[in-house]
């Protein structure tokens, strides 16, 4: 009997906002696969005895590489097991959900998937606007790590756009992303960073695309985090007292 | 004693795509005002003696403005009540959740908030990738209806760019957003439209920018709808074949 495979996001970072329906793929899990930006909290869903596997980066490494970890999908479900694949966010925003499922249906393995909040949304949480009526119409979203490494060419062009640009993953290429803006004259956007979002220890800090890597390099958050430019992020209700801050804003009131 | 305001994301459209944090403070609150595109059964998890306001669009026409919104929330907050706003998708996405949080707080009223999975995900439930490897490295939101009703002039710019284009509550202006490619010369770029995403009764159809209207007219999907346009849509895996079919798509056995 052949098993199936659940892919699941689990949210931005607080367990508690995986989906209902996430949070019962977790249950009727035998076998889960799961990732570093998957809270931990989540597999305490997991029934006794299920096989909780960490494919995720040790001290900088892959546990697992894409091949081996569709592999390790495979081989569960092959057997009879549901397997549950853990992602942190949504599992097709800029992740290797979809890659995954096609691999696994060529087995001929049931896929099925639950939607889950990306860390795209972190900004709303933190009373940053993506878009703010008669500021902006639209907000681009940029994976600023290609997968050779070099920064993506739609920071370019979303740095000259009115579209809110959210980077994620965007901490290791901060000095290569705010450098286009300021050799662009955009130096002078409003921008934010995002560390941790929606946890306890998760931090804010407030710049223009042209200070906000001397304020990371003062603070050192750490990942995971995005980063928000634009006009709108100027609309946040602090934003002139929070810029002038040399703190980071931990604002746990809002969230 | 001060009550409080929960804004919560309802998710796209599956209630069980709410997150456990929203479907908590469903629970504890007094009064729910909830949209039109939160699902009904969310409202099963009230209390009983819960009072529940509709303030979404009947027949077209909005129950409350967005004035008379706001100013319920604070006479049920002030009142010392829980008050959850339960809109569809995530309350920031193209939404008046900050406004009304903003008002809220004016009156001292505690506001916290619930993130929830936004529309903007769905495409990747039905197998269509915002962005594929090697195709492109962003995606682009925006809103097709402006607040006076005219075509954001971001629908120009995304037509241009390689980003992977997603247009919210684009029914309404997809004569108007297909001729846009059409007149810019790229109206061969796949494109698919998503009615009623994650729900039972959803559908996709695709075609391309210049044909996804003719398929609109044959089959009128319903609201709430959105269209995703760009390379990475024709990277979907049944794309040509479903292309060529007339009847819309239910993938229901992907999600």
């Amino acid at each position: 009997m052949k098993g199936k495979l659940t892919l699941v996001g689990a949210g931005p970072g607080d367990p508690e906002l995986i989906s209902i329906k996430g949070m019962k793929a977790i249950k009727n899990a035998d076998v889960i696969l799961y990732d570093a930006l998957a809270h931990p909290d989540l597999l305490e869903y997991a029934r006794p005895g299920a096989e909780k596997i960490y494919v995720g980066k040790r001290a900088g490494k892959h546990a697992f590489n894409q091949e081996e970890i569709n592999e390790l999908i495979v081989a569960y479900a092959l057997r009879g097991n549901h397997v549950v694949r853990l992602k942190g966010g949504d599992p097709f925003v800029f992740a290797h959900g979809k890659e995954e499922l096609e691999y696994a249906e060529t087995f001929g393995i049931e896929c099925t998937s639950v939607l889950g909040i990306s860390s795209v949304n972190l900004p709303g949480l933190y009373g940053i606007p993506l878009t703010r009526r008669d500021v902006n119409e639209s907000f681009w979203v940029v994976t600023a790590t290609t997968k050779n490494g070099t920064l993506s060419k739609d920071v370019f062009l979303a740095a000259q756009s009115n579209a809110t640009a959210v980077f994620l993953m965007g901490l290791n290429k901060l000095e290569q992303i705010t450098a286009v803006y300021k050799k662009l004259g955009r130096g002078n956007l409003p921008a934010a960073l995002i560390s941790k979002g929606s946890l306890e220890d998760g931090n804010v800090i407030f710049g223009t695309a042209a200070t906000l890597l001397a304020k990371q390099r003062l603070h050192r958050l750490p990942t995971p985090a995005l980063v928000v430019v634009g006009e709108a992020v100027g609309t946040h209700e602090y934003f002139y007292e929070k810029v002038k801050a040399l703190e980071p804003f931990n604002n746990n009131a809002k969230y």
